[in-house]
């Protein structure tokens, strides 16, 4: 299973959509589709799909080994035309990050 | 370390924060506090922090067990006066999720 560490280099991509609740779980399977997609672009790690209980947003966090690889991911995404199969679906509001801290009980 | 799993019934609180490149440092700083602070909270799992990497943003990923610790982790961080600090620093995007699937290399 995917897990979060602190300060490993590694590049998270938030991407937070917006969409009409009965698009949720067509986005969701999009995600799905195109995250099958990107497995072998070097550098991918995963991605974690999650449903806001509300229905109405959907959360794709994706993990990859550096910027450049996140950078590769986001080109194969955009050439395959799955950006623009996202857009019809929601509004994306993406971002890449780093992790800083994790606090656990 | 946090590890994310789907279909176990963790609540996932996403919290995308906008903020100024200058305060971005001292919200992750608050959320550190307010992550240890409730630590102790029933349910609570964890918390991982994430700063963008173009310094615009802030993203906390928490875990809560359910539905129900998620609100008592969200009570809890407004009675102590650590959402009205959030709000000083930056704007608050939060939702609330479960996590429908996980894809790995």
């Amino acid at each position: 299973m995917p897990f979060i560490r602190a300060n490993e280099g590694v590049v998270t991509q938030v991407n937070i959509f917006t969409v009409e609740p009965e698009k949720q779980q067509e986005l969701i399977d999009l995600l799905r589709e195109s995250a099958e997609f990107v497995r072998s672009v070097p550098g991918w790690i995963s991605a974690s799909i999650h449903r806001s209980l509300d229905g109405t947003r959907v959360v794709n966090y994706a993990q990859s080994e550096d910027r450049e690889s996140a950078q590769r991911v986001i080109d194969a995404l955009r050439e395959a035309g799955y950006l623009e199969r996202n857009r019809a679906l929601g509004v994306a509001s993406p971002g890449l990050y780093e992790v800083v801290a994790t606090i656990e009980r």
